[in-house]
């Protein structure tokens, strides 16, 4: 028999509601998880829980891990989010929104709820089109970190076999709308700011509003998105 | 030029300890991490932070990581801990104790410091003469890790190389004891019991102090450890 449960990590953007919505379509019952990491933006936890209860997860993990205690980031440090960067700007090298370490710390943690819960599989939004700047998003680590995963727990070593899937993982964030739509995301929900007020409004300018404004445009979709700063 | 800070996993149990006095005897300025995560002994934290003191961490950072939320294990649920057991139970299969995944958390946790602050060492006491129950803790497991965190970290793609240390792998408790000894470790300010008291006191009879207890008569030395209900 199938096992059913799957851990989904949701950070409550664009992808990771995509995924855990993917996620569900594939017959899981989900298991979603999220992080209280320091980020400046926390409001980020509410769009989860929005997303969450809307798209049914039968269990919505909140842990506290205190990156912000390393820093190092944009997310989680008084460094300046960058603002009205180009494409070119945005594709290149690895931005200082990187967290050190961020998914391999959130993946580590979903596999320990896993362990605990009887899930064997993993969802993770990560996603190398547009964001080509994280290392933790690529294929090779994923892969890496799944086999590492089923050496390292007790599960694995009993033969249950872990799977890390990262189902966007070569999709466009346009790609990636149109299948959520499909599968009935509703995207009002959904935080990409880097940089949002606390009601949850977007700047509209950080790197990630210009790909998400982009992904609706190239979609054809309209962005529900509320922005704070528009002229 | 050789890169000089290196990071060590500190539980304030002997073979962290030692592990922090190996590297620190391999030249390496040392910054300790260890974890608030929901264990019910906190006083190993205190623990960790005499020690790191007495041999000298430039650094001694703790990270807060609430396991206890995600639970499955005697050290953080209120599972009781064995007692009193063999040698023949005590090396056979992964015990209750077994916390799921927590050295990949812990040694994820470490990663994103090492990279914030530039150290690519990092020291971990896993040991699999005594407790070969851990999967978390075998060879096989902390070299996918380091493949895992050269894949899935800026520093690691950028090619500055990633090293996992465990230079406990395969001694035993006594052999461990008598190096550490050698280095100048002062064992009774470590904390090994899984059940101590808030003075940190040991039991005397959990799996951990019996390893302690058999370790310390095997190397000749004498146990400076306080348990509180030997008669």
């Amino acid at each position: 028999m199938m096992n059913k449960k799957a851990i989904v990590l949701l950070s409550g953007g664009i992808d990771s509601s995509t995924t855990l919505a993917i996620a569900k379509d594939l017959g899981f019952e989900i298991y979603a998880i999220s992080f209280n990491y320091g980020q400046r933006h926390r409001t980020e936890l509410r769009a989860a829980e929005k997303v969450a209860k809307h798209l049914g997860a039968q269990e919505h993990l909140i842990l506290d891990v205190s990156l912000d205690k390393i820093g190092g980031s944009a997310l989680t440090d008084e460094i300046t989010v960058p603002k009205d960067r180009g494409n070119h700007e945005i594709g290149t090298g690895i931005p200082v929104t990187y967290v050190p370490a961020r998914n391999i710390v959130f993946l580590s943690l979903a596999l320990g709820w896993a362990e605990v819960i009887g899930a064997r599989d993993i969802f993770i939004g990560a996603n190398v089109v547009d964001y080509s700047g994280y290392p933790d998003c690529r294929p090779e680590f994923i892969f890496a970190f799944e086999k590492m995963a089923n050496l390292g727990t007790k599960a694995g070593v009993e033969g249950e076999r872990f799977t890390i899937h990262a189902p966007l993982s070569n999709l466009t964030k346009a790609q990636i709308i149109k299948r959520g739509t499909q599968l009935g995301v509703d995207y009002s929900l959904t935080l990409s700011c880097y940089d949002p007020t606390e009601q949850g409004k977007a700047c509209g300018h950080c790197d990630s509003c210009l790909l998400r404004k982009k992904g609706f445009k190239e979609a054809g979709i309209p962005d529900p998105t509320i922005y704070y700063n528009e002229n």
